[in-house]
């Protein structure tokens, strides 16, 4: 599997193409043309063949893609055939929100901790979990193999959280807050900004409806 | 403003420029290269300066781009100037997340009203919102000008409601269920995927941090 050569860009089509492939598999589809898929999905015929082709030819002319073997493969590319244990940090909305967003586990996902300072919130159960105060939080990864840190907390404290749990040894960081994190660590940091997705439905909404 | 030759490609990153210009502007910077943009985006130098020149040439050699003019064309072609009408269906976590997130009003984005159909939250202030029960949307619609709904709903009633507001004249759906939504309107879906973030932090951490 030369999953070294795939560019990221074809990397983030990826969890759609694994998506769509899932929906088939559900309706019992078991082959889909490059054609069929495109119609499905909005991207053009030819870029999901050359996205496809980057690992390996599962397409067959007149035949299409073995619908099970290629959502198996991109799985496989993607690692959610591994498990990835994961901390919320900051129990507000949007932790309980992503604490309760039952997909990520099935991706391999698994929640194990969530922490918080405020002392409504510590004790209080999230799914099975017991929000735990942020000071117990170097005992926790010390004792936990933690992966991936969910940082949903308020902007201004956003950078020092991440400081602290990238010095603790997590490897990945998952940004909810607005602010684009740079931190002088070997960390993997994926920055999640909900406001470009809504301003772009803006832009789509002033093009075909244009108002005065 | 050549806005209409500008492709979704570039839109897409439209945001983020806006974005960082606004951190420039805060911290009083009047220009800057696109080489300088380049470091603090992670995009190439190159690819700055064709997406801004695809609506009309800011950058001058050697001088480089005008903070403030840039973020002010940018905010004009996103139509951030303008003000959307958006209401929330679905109260839970990322329902309520959604409304307290403070950058979409300054972004020109307007929770005017939120829906649920839960006993328990409606007539529960969110902000200073009353949550409604979900059978007086349509009245609401109808007396209120609704630019977007956002769909904050479980993954099996996510159609249905779609459907129910598009029919009420909603043309702008942002959709958080784990459904990509096809109706049969002409309205515009933006489609969030959390977990595809998610998906692609997963791959990185594999790439960098391979684990047995």
């Amino acid at each position: 599997m030369a999953s070294k050569k795939i560019s990221m860009a074809v990397i983030k089509r990826l969890p759609r193409y694994h998506r769509y492939l899932n929906y088939l598999l559900e309706l019992g589809i078991k082959r889909v043309s490059s054609k069929e898929l495109s119609t499905r999905m909005g991207i053009t015929a030819s870029q999901i063949r050359q996205d496809l082709n980057c690992f390996g030819g599962f397409g067959q002319q007149g035949y299409g893609y073995n619908v099970e073997s290629l959502y198996t493969e991109i799985g496989n590319i993607l690692g959610i055939n591994k498990t990835f244990n994961c901390i919320i940090i900051g129990a507000g909305n949007m932790g309980q929100a992503l604490a309760n967003y039952a997909n990520f586990e099935r991706r391999g996902f698994r929640i194990i901790g969530v922490f918080d300072i405020n002392p409504d919130v510590i004790g209080k159960k999230i799914k099975n979990l017991e929000v735990m105060h942020l000071d117990d939080i170097d005992n926790f990864v010390l004792n936990n193999k933690v992966d991936i840190a969910m940082l949903c907390v308020p902007y201004k404290e956003t950078a020092a959280i991440a400081d602290r749990v990238a010095r603790l040894g997590v490897k990945g960081l998952w940004n909810f807050s607005p602010m684009d994190l740079k931190i002088p660590y070997d960390v993997i940091v994926e920055n999640v900004h909900l406001s470009d997705s809504l301003m772009v439905l803006g832009y789509k909404l002033n093009e075909r409806f244009p108002r005065e």
